[in-house]
């Protein structure tokens, strides 16, 4: 990576000063009557209640409102593996987002391992100090391993956003638009441009919310994902046999001949020439950050509907639309965790949000529309109800 | 322990309502141009540069003034092994204390082993989230150990309370007596009763501050400790070596015979008669919470000096004395660690907050008093330069 240094000018670096969260008190402490309920001998009241009750640490403690953010730095942005320290920042702004759209206190935990066995005993042994994990940054394909175990070892949700998050905004912005150009899920020709954690998870959440499995094509950096293939992963090898029924082989072109939908999730770049090679008006997110895949300008010419991750330019397509309401709405039913059931309620609120305004530049609420975290909160604790893994 | 249950008329009950403590952002976010600064594209210039230098971490995140509040909820105030979640309401009360004396940012992490090797792997993997640990309440002689190997491991300060904040209240406390009473620290024979982590730190911060070892004796449940005894841990059998070098033997009443200084902190009760053999105008520090080990009224009979660990009583020894000032300073001067030179300078600048007024009821400053953490910080930061692990 080049050198980079503190430019004094960017407005940037002055935000960023000190960092961008603090712990507040909810109670006062003024007098030694405060000091003595706050603190002891007061407070050894409540911890009696809680060791004779477990369930009351929900209703005394922070822990219901509250929960991690935990990256070991290995898959931060577009800048890869910078580790714990210099991935701060960014779980900093999760923390910022949570509380901003979602009155969700989050805590960021960066830890100095990379090794999955450590991490899942690492955040194992949180799991007390909060009610819910969000993983964030960890690269693919350790990402799997690490969410499948604490999920089954922790009674908290656990949800790793850049699998899941982007997953869940794609659904929402591909139903409302399919249902602007009047076509089904189900018919949808889907090809997947990449098969880290977010093109692992949207193949997944696709099908969950109507996609058919067999009419979508997934590729990695080696083209297209299908029983031809001899060297892959377990996560895609299961995908192997789900998808691509055709048994299609080739690059990302081929992948493309004929498609309605290019989900790009790769990063890198994908030709004019291939998404010209497309259906005709289809529907392209081109969703690499900070550089989509495909110029959306481009893209234009030959879909319908394009949407980038970009603030810049219509349809942005954005975790933040997911993450707040999905945690918020977890933790208002005390979900043990978050089901598939969950993640398509939440991208079917956020799609909500808009439907009765789509238009093909507006398929998904603005990121900061304030509608969407309660929305989505309601939808995901309701179907946490519906799922049985509510506990309130 | 008997059950407890939630006395609804209980005033502390409702000040625990969904906990103490909130994360709150200390940046905007309202406009897309707040999003892009706090959150991405802005943030990933803020990740490059610390990634390129990452001392940076320090001036761009929150660590430098965020530390973890860490317990394994194995000796929590007077109610024993009630475990992490139980011990959540106190570690919340811990990080209300930082932040309203001295702007710490702590965040309460509970954890779900008691076992010294995970407590030490789990709190190292995530040193990069945090400027300090404040370990808390994990009994000993476990707790000797997993701060020794995170001190050695982390480049950050690591303290635990129960140890040190007690020890460094009482040398204030002790200093300011003696002075008092127109005695020498190197005079006195002082009797401390309990060798878990208070009596453990108490005597060798004594000793730090000038007390004379060989004058020390020192007891636990079984006697006094000394060379006599077979049956010590590792820590204890090196207090054995350095205190009552007079070989004395048996309970705590044949420990007191003479005795100018009673610390009480082992729990449990101490005879009057026990206290009536001390030489006479001493100094008795009760400090066993609730219930301290000799009534202060009792004691008064025999000694010149009585302090307890109660709001309710004069001469209050609280750690809420130290640790906040102890963490600002050593935050404010990024040292690497916790000197014992830095919490003789804390112990002194306690001491110092009332030594202009000292009278037999004032040997330590109110637990309010808003001077105190202000004072301990300069001097714990000073004394940290002083001993070479500032970084600023």
């Amino acid at each position: 990576m080049s050198a980079s240094t503190v430019d004094s000018a960017d407005p940037v670096f002055r935000l960023h000063r000190g960092g961008k969260l603090a712990v507040t008190s909810t109670v006062p402490l003024t007098t030694r009557e405060d000091l003595s309920l706050a603190y002891t001998p007061g407070v050894a009241r409540v911890c009696e209640a809680i060791a004779a009750d477990p369930v009351l640490v929900d209703d005394y403690t922070w822990v219901s409102h509250t929960v991690a953010v935990v990256t070991d730095g290995s898959a931060v942005l577009g800048l890869g593996n910078i580790g714990p320290r210099a991935a701060l920042p960014v779980m900093e702004g999760k923390a910022v987002l949570f509380k901003q759209f979602a009155d969700v206190d989050a805590v960021p935990i960066c830890l100095d391992t990379q090794d999955v066995d450590e991490i899942v005993a690492t955040v194992r042994a949180l799991g007390p100090s909060f009610g819910g994990i969000n993983l964030e940054d960890i690269s693919a394909p350790r990402c799997f391993e690490v969410e499948r175990q604490l999920d089954e070892a922790l009674p908290i949700p656990v949800f790793h956003d850049d699998q899941h998050g982007t997953a869940i905004v794609v659904l929402a912005a591909l139903r409302n638009a399919a249902t602007l150009l009047h076509r089904k899920l189900g018919d949808l020709r889907v090809t997947v441009s990449g098969a880290g954690a977010a093109g692992i998870a949207v193949t997944r959440m696709l099908v969950a919310g109507g996609v058919d499995p067999e009419q979508v094509v997934v590729c990695d950096s080696r083209g297209i994902i299908g029983r031809h293939r001899s060297d892959l992963t377990e996560t895609k090898a299961h995908l192997a046999g789900t998808t691509n029924a055709q048994g299609r082989r080739g690059d990302v072109t081929e992948a493309l001949r004929g498609a309605d939908v290019l989900i790009g999730v790769s990063g890198g770049r994908i030709d004019e020439a291939a998404v010209a090679g497309m259906a005709p008006g289809g529907i392209v997110f081109a969703l690499a950050n900070p550089t989509p895949e495909v110029d959306p300008a481009v893209a234009a010419r030959y879909a319908a509907v394009v949407a980038t991750g970009r603030s810049d330019h219509p349809n942005q397509i954005n975790n933040v639309l997911a993450f707040p309401g999905v945690f918020r709405g977890a933790l208002d039913a005390r979900a043990t965790r978050i089901t598939d059931g969950m993640k398509v309620a939440a991208a079917d609120a956020i799609a909500g949000v808009v439907a009765g305004s789509l238009s093909a530049d507006a398929v998904v609420p603005s990121p900061l529309d304030p509608r969407v975290a309660p929305a989505v909160a309601a939808a995901v604790a309701g179907a946490a109800r519906h799922d049985g893994v509510a506990r309130a």
